[in-house]
């Protein structure tokens, strides 16, 4: 299972939010081998904004947890808005063009979950792509395909309705070549100023999403915390789990509902359902 | 610009062939650094029969004169039919589903050219794969595309007829999206038993292609020679560019030909062109 | 927390100890998260005899149970003695020239354990190397300066009494330099003929160790079990931890002791004791 | 043979200089195979000083030309100082503790040429290591002993003091070893507010080493250049070799020279000169 992690808020040290908290997303790779779980040894992927013209990504087939280039760069890279992604492949080969964050111009794309029968499904779904979509797919994931998808369907335009149209279209080529659909996850979408994330289920339990509290109630929960105080109003976590033990601080996202962090910080949440295409 | 080479004949450790000569393949890559040509460091494949069931590929993202798991294998490594291949970019990522030989059941496939506006013609062509092909496409280059093509055109039944339908396929394609068509290279292709190559150029002069000369032949021309002498009837070798000094040794394979080596090591060569597809 | 095995009997398809087994060593290092290990994911070597002049290694960064190319291997070559590790890295970099099996010439080498406080020792270990062995390091790990000590130490000649001497050693310079000593672990030793294995630890609990019991016993605890059928007199495994679930395949060896599966297969059993280092 | 660049002044995109100039050091890496030389294709270092704590490092063992996360970090880090190296692996592996430029607290430092018959006094040379700096040896290249054997003398108060006792150490185990001492190439070191360089040979001619020009004088030679217009005074290139074609703008660095940028952007050039140990 992959487990992301989107930041949107005061520029801080991806540092701060990768490897400093007691259970960072990196930490996370190794424990979430508790259990049954498989172990998110399978690549790494970080998208940031801030220096330079568009986002930046890196890429990485080495598991986070041993690859020093990564936490070298944490350590010296600052960013207002950065996406994490650690991976535990299903079905596809561990290569950097398999690793999330994907990227189009502006946009960042990142997804926990899965297409239920994608190896199926992959033809159609290519073909329903635009053709600039099409010859862009580089790896061979079901997100890059997802992605490429929401792309034609509008999503530089409107994120959640080209998400809605982009379920609801998977789903519908599952039933018409006689599967049972299934898209499953979350995913996580931002244009370098808003962060939208969606959590769904075609059936189920979709995989688990967090934002963090307002700000302004988690101080008031912990005033004398020192890295609470370091916090400012609007600044904003969405993660896969949450990775500091404070109680009130995770507020968990509700399955079909999707939520918005805008340029301003101001926070959002809807009720999200796939769009049956028409026709 | 790519580089292979394949053995057909007695087992030997693939060593010999890849490192031991003069001016084998993997000291092609650095010495093909003269003049104008780009390097070969985009990595490197190798795929080989012997032990165990069906073909055997090693795909290396570094480069082959820095890969010290390749010296191992080569000097460990039995095989009496092989090919390798080292890899030069154009336009795709290097990662080691983009590597040659890329493999189909017993079938193994290599490449040295390319196909002329290949970003252009992907969609239509991953479009005509059956769609056991379409779904076992993992990378992103041209050559994978046109060995599923040559899979869906009966590659299995007859590499050379499907060769050339495949490539008149490519090179259709290409006018009804009004480009100009362009299909350049060499193809090795074998199936464990077999050896074929296709040398073809849609237009101009295509990559260079060259077999060993029957081993008596070169008996007689040197007698006293250490590596001649191991040699045994029906050894042959098809080359991008010999790596051999030795005047005689090597003979050209003309452009819009093939040739096959057979299970008993019989070698034939024929002439070459693409089918034009009907309808 | 590393994990090695070696095979030594009759020639296999390494691809049926390492991936065939229901818990064979790949699987370990997923299933190894279970409880509070770390996995196994820094690191793979394989080491074997066969086609070839003496032992051959292959050693891979990417975690064993993504590393498509060591699948391909495992399929593909015979070995009638290997040895496989998984490395958990425990304070140092995660590269080819860490991972075991180490060589010197015929020799392969694999640990699973520690030499306590060896960031402080390691100046004093180096410096008793004789000049050879200093040249041959190439890594940071602690293992390849214990078979560099154990080769000063006449490894070549007498491994186990070399091992005595090493970690005698080792275990005074610690003492000599105020430090807690403490060796750890389990070494496996081949020549390509013979097999040698010791269990130690200068205080505490070692890290396991076991043999697979006499082909004759287990024949007769599991007569109509397909794969026991195929096994051979005097074929024998030596593992970190079990991999399968029979009852009764499987014997520890003790602490301080150590094993040896001679070119004949015959098995002898040991004390082991570290051999104090005069003046 | 390896390439190294720097650059002190103005905060710049790492791009700017590393792929957008005409011959930038990535470039350099695949045009330098015209006549003999080898590729440099056996990876890359980049360390920068800007935002985090001390100098931020980027190891790669794939060759710069082939690395996207090369490019992407390029295109979104700036700094106002730092150091690249693309290096040509003359006898140790390629692995990224063998990657310059190599780190001790603030200070980075990166070469170009060989420590001849270093196999040999490599022994020596680690023996004179203070005992911090022998610990924190993690490769096996020349360079990396040389700068900590530079620590050892005192580089952290007197860098080109301490390279002059450096060298002298060097070239005087040498002849006690009874070997030719050959020191050959140049150095790069900072500490992130100066710029140090070194262009030295025991014997022969040193790699090469350039400086660019003054500001002033550039602007005057090209008053019409967009790149010329955005340079500021004291902005400051050190080169293996030039990476534009304009006449004028690199002023060669006489061997058995040094050179110094200063915080303030002040440029100086001293004789260099080793210091023979005394007893």
């Amino acid at each position: 299972m992959c487990r992301w992690m989107a930041w949107h808020g005061q520029p801080v040290l991806i540092h701060e939010l990768l490897f400093d908290s007691p259970h960072a997303i990196v930490d996370q790779s190794l424990h979430s081998r508790m259990g049954a779980e498989t172990t998110n040894g399978d690549g790494f992927g970080l998208g940031w904004y801030g220096v330079g013209e568009g986002p930046a990504v890196y890429h990485s087939i080495r598991p986070a947890w041993s690859d020093v280039n990564l936490r070298e760069l944490a350590a010296h890279i600052e960013s207002p808005l950065f996406l994490t992604h650690i991976r535990a492949a299903i079905g596809s080969p561990v290569q950097q063009t398999n690793c999330h964050p994907f990227r189009h111009g502006r946009w960042l794309f990142v997804h926990n979950g899965y297409v239920g029968d994608f190896h199926d499904l992959r033809r159609d779904l290519m073909l329903a792509l635009d053709p600039e979509h099409f010859a862009a797919v580089q790896g061979s994931t079901d997100t890059e395909v997802v992605f490429r998808l929401a792309l034609t369907h509008g999503l530089e335009d409107d994120p959640l309705a080209a998400m809605a149209r982009t379920i609801g279209h998977i789903e519908e080529s599952a039933r018409r070549l006689g599967r049972t659909p299934m898209v499953q996850g979350t995913f996580g979408i931002s244009d370098g100023e808003s962060l939208w994330a969606v959590r769904y289920a075609t059936e189920g339990t979709a995989r688990t999403l967090y934002a963090s509290a307002d700000v302004e109630a988690v101080r008031k929960l912990y005033p004398d915390n020192e890295r609470v105080a370091m916090l400012r109003d609007h600044d904003r976590l969405i993660v896969s789990e949450p990775f500091s033990d404070l109680p009130g601080v995770w507020e968990e996202i509700p399955q079909s509902s999707s939520v918005r962090v805008a340029a301003d910080g101001v926070f959002e949440r809807e009720d999200f359902r796939p769009l049956v295409p028409v026709g």
